[in-house]
């Protein structure tokens, strides 16, 4: 009996997280209601604050929960794992409410009282790890530092989707992508990885839709 | 008797803008009060209106001083001069309110109904100006183009200083900048450009402090 009562509760929890996603992409913290992300999701108050205790709360989960939307669906390895993962980001911002609503509280955040350094946090540790295990295979230059690097690569992109906000509607956005590997690999990186390494945003437009086959197939 | 009562409107002007980037910089845009703004400028709401029709057109201003606050100080020329305009920013946002209430502006803007690309664009054409110069002085590999690394390096700064923002109050921003180059430098100019440029915060802090002589003398 215990398993189907813990199923309903994470459905209830994602329906009110999908919801809440909406609300925020949309309207931004302050013009998201309680009462429209009931609504949506269907749930009343009680089972609501069951499982976030404020409106607060339901912004910190969507705004850590921006990885799980892209992370999972890998198979490349090293650099190229890190290319493709950007580049995923950047199509998958333009259509994923998860994301692009975490993306917008992320940035928003002081509007609302908030400083939480989890979400740059989060994609710095992951990158951090790819890029340690890049460095142990020797494709990165020396004295590059992959802590350093990861960090770096989750700044531009934080300011890359926020330009290609304002100037295109986000549309530009894998474009920038490409780019920001064009300028940064070749003093990050070995030539060999250079040269094998591909930046083609046709690469994971298939991944973006079928992730798991498409990234793993051609790494 | 035209010049004094010109001059008389510029001030007024500049105590309006220099209040309202104080009040920005510390409640954001909703939290602003133009009541707050008119008594920490010292002047009437009539003057206000007169010089700007509404709090929009009051925040717009103030996101697209930006640059003034920096670039007229620096003697330095082609990539130096890049280097040394994201390294006085990095120590001029820990303490100029008009800076630091652009920025926070510029970001937060989707919360007021802005979509304002120009202090991005503003910010890239300063660069791309300086980065043409670059390459035609051959200090740029081939393949870089001055307005692609010109918007990455706006783009970066972006998101670096919102990073550097929730973890460390910006203290370690200008550590962030020397970081970009570092990554950066090796990828986009000529190893001559690379060896001879200098990514010093110290270069820099004194520039801060005493803007032309410095910058302009170590350049």
């Amino acid at each position: 009996m215990a398993r189907p009562r813990q199923e309903r509760a994470e459905q209830t929890r994602d329906a009110i997280l999908n919801a809440a996603a909406e609300m925020f992409d949309e309207y931004g913290y302050a013009g998201a209601s309680i009462n429209r992300i009931l609504e949506r999701a269907g749930v009343t108050a009680g089972a609501l604050y069951f499982h976030f205790k404020s409106k607060e709360a339901l912004a910190r989960a969507v705004m850590n929960a921006q990885s799980e939307s892209i992370v999972p669906f890998l198979g490349s390895k090293g650099l190229q794992r890190l290319v493709d993962i950007t580049l995923i980001w950047s199509f998958q911002l333009q259509r994923d409410p998860m994301l692009r609503a975490g993306v917008r509280l992320t940035g928003e955040q002081a509007t609302f009282g908030l400083q939480d350094a989890t979400p740059y946090q989060e994609w710095a540790d992951i990158m951090t790890g790819i890029l340690t295990e890049s460095a142990e295979n020797n494709e990165l230059q020396a004295g590059v530092e992959p802590r350093e690097l990861a960090e770096f690569v989750v700044e531009a992109c934080t300011g890359m989707q926020m330009y290609a906000s304002v100037v295109s509607g986000r549309q530009d956005l894998p474009d920038r992508a490409v780019r920001m590997w064009r300028l940064l690999l070749p003093g990050v990186a070995v030539p060999a990885v250079v040269a094998r390494t591909e930046v083609n945003p046709l690469r994971v437009r298939l991944a973006a839709t079928a992730p798991a086959q498409a990234a793993g197939a051609t790494s």
